[in-house]
């Protein structure tokens, strides 16, 4: 049996479940979860929003922890290998999009926490592709929100083949945010943060970004036009985004990575003459996440995390929910 | 002087006009106008859609001519050189933009009919380095509409690293889009022309697409999901641009050439689970105009035009406002 903690109902509190998972899967791994990342995803599933949720419903898909199983056709982990699992627990393998390493984009992924059972356990189970080893440099309290929040943000700087020489901003300095200011400043690029408070921008700076645009003074955006060759926007609210369009240089891009709901309005015009981009992306494939930890490791990049104990999970949510955290909530086991 | 064709008021019929164009500048050129294609930017110019007009206007800049004056500093040209000259009538040349060679997105660069005398004349000038050699293979009479419609259709492909494994869809099977379909064929692609006649249906296999999708059947639309890698939309009106974007394959873009005046609604929901995107590009470089010619020349690339003499340039007009040309029209000094 794993013992975890679900919701029983849309917004409901979690309390204490136990689940019979069954035999373990040929290609599956057993992880022992020592500590797990919460995400503002999670909230959305806990909360119904995107109407996919089933309950009960077990929360966490930034796990990082110890192989504890091993499925009889796994052959590239041991048990006790440290190890992380992100936004997708399986991916088919087999299609056109995985067969060129774009798991992340594979129609059939299927979600750590959708239509099964996440990481606010003491086990979870996934398809060994989708579980990735940790570094030694990497702490595993501080690992587990690299493997969604990290990744969502160092894709793209991989996707769009980014050059060090690039100027590139971020929209949103929080848990995916600050760690975009961390990855963009050791990838070698000028990094802008768009702030609207003067304890932000001071945060900003310590964090790696060189300088600062006040997102609410309008003469800040326009002095700032064609500035920036990438805006990462990690917000999920509904901005100007015909402002922040104008501060892209020739060729640039504005990518969201925060899930908005309400449809992004553009003119094609603003677009045209500068040639510009809008797009988006989810996570990234497993041969990225193993990337990006190397490159975390070598720069010894870690999320900056508050860490509540596992049985404390209901106040971690509400610390994500109405506080702000400084920048990511785990919990541990 | 320079005898031309002008419209004295926003819409007005064009009336022959003479004016001084004074002495020829050091890095100009003076072109003898063999020919002279008719664009829909010429008709939004002429009715002052942009509201940037100004009167007396003299449109035309889908120029083929010969060199018939050279200023001091011109080096690159002989008189009597086969030429032409598209959009832009000059850059910059010395910001980053120009200097990274993409002069087509200076944003100093100087519209050939903006400010100053389009080619609905017998001679028009520009700056030398917007203006390019004719190859030999390619005829004067067709040529014309290469230099605007043709690197507009041509660019993204160059812009975008385009492979000639991709499948690609063109939207809207007119003047740039007949273009589209002949140079995708020749560059490898897969060609999907979205049409909604069987006439140009017909029409379009024909110019170079292997397939056809009847853009009115919301079936066809909806089973064609995840088939192109690049959408390019010639078309200057408003379409349902999330059935659209449903047909892109991961990492797809959907491209606007036609300039839409009513901003583009899109769900980052719709980009995000396939990393697509949406974008723009207006005309293309020196650099890319001159590749273009040569790949033209190489694989018999012209588009389909109708010859007017330029004493009926009123009739031409009129031929591409009211009726359907096959594809483009072109006035004959």
């Amino acid at each position: 049996m794993i013992k975890a903690y679900a919701a029983f109902e849309a917004g409901g509190e979690l309390k204490a479940y136990e689940y019979d998972p069954g035999p373990l899967a040929d290609h599956d791994v057993e992880i022992a979860v020592d500590y797990c990342g919460i995400c503002h995803s999670d909230l959305s599933m806990l909360n119904n929003e995107w109407g996919i949720t089933k309950y009960p419903f077990v929360p966490g898909h930034e796990v990082a922890g110890t192989i504890s199983a091993l499925g009889k056709h796994v052959s590239k982990f041991n048990i006790g290998d440290r190890v992380g699992l992100g936004w997708h627990s399986s991916y088919c393998n087999d299609c056109n999009t995985c067969l060129e390493g774009d798991h992340n984009l594979c129609s059939s992924a299927q979600g750590t926490l959708i239509g099964r059972h996440g990481g606010f356990a003491d086990k979870v189970r996934a398809q060994a592709t989708s579980v990735v080893a940790l570094p030694e440099a990497l702490s595993s309290e501080k690992a587990g929100p690299l493997f969604c929040g990290g990744v969502t943000v160092y894709n793209p700087m991989v996707q769009f083949d980014l050059k060090p020489t690039a100027k590139v901003a971020v929209i949103g300095i929080g848990g995916l945010g600050h760690m975009a200011l961390k990855f963009l400043n050791a990838w070698g690029c000028e990094v802008t943060a768009f702030t609207s408070t003067e304890a932000k921008r001071t945060e900003a700076l310590e964090l790696g970004a060189h300088k600062t645009l006040n997102s609410r003074d309008s003469e800040e955006l326009t002095n700032a036009a064609n500035s920036f060759d990438l805006i990462l926007s990690t917000v999920n609210v509904k901005l100007d985004w015909a402002s922040y369009v104008q501060t892209l240089k020739p060729k640039g891009r504005l990518h969201f990575l925060g899930a908005i709901l309400e449809p992004v309005e553009v003119s094609v015009f603003a677009l045209m003459g500068a040639q510009r981009s809008i797009s988006s992306s989810p996570v990234g494939s497993p041969a990225v996440i193993a990337q990006m930890l190397e490159f975390a490791a070598r720069h010894k990049i870690e999320p900056e995390v508050e860490v509540f104990d596992m049985t404390n999970v209901n106040a971690a949510i509400e610390r994500l929910e109405k506080g702000s955290p400084r920048y990511r909530v785990v919990l541990k086991n």
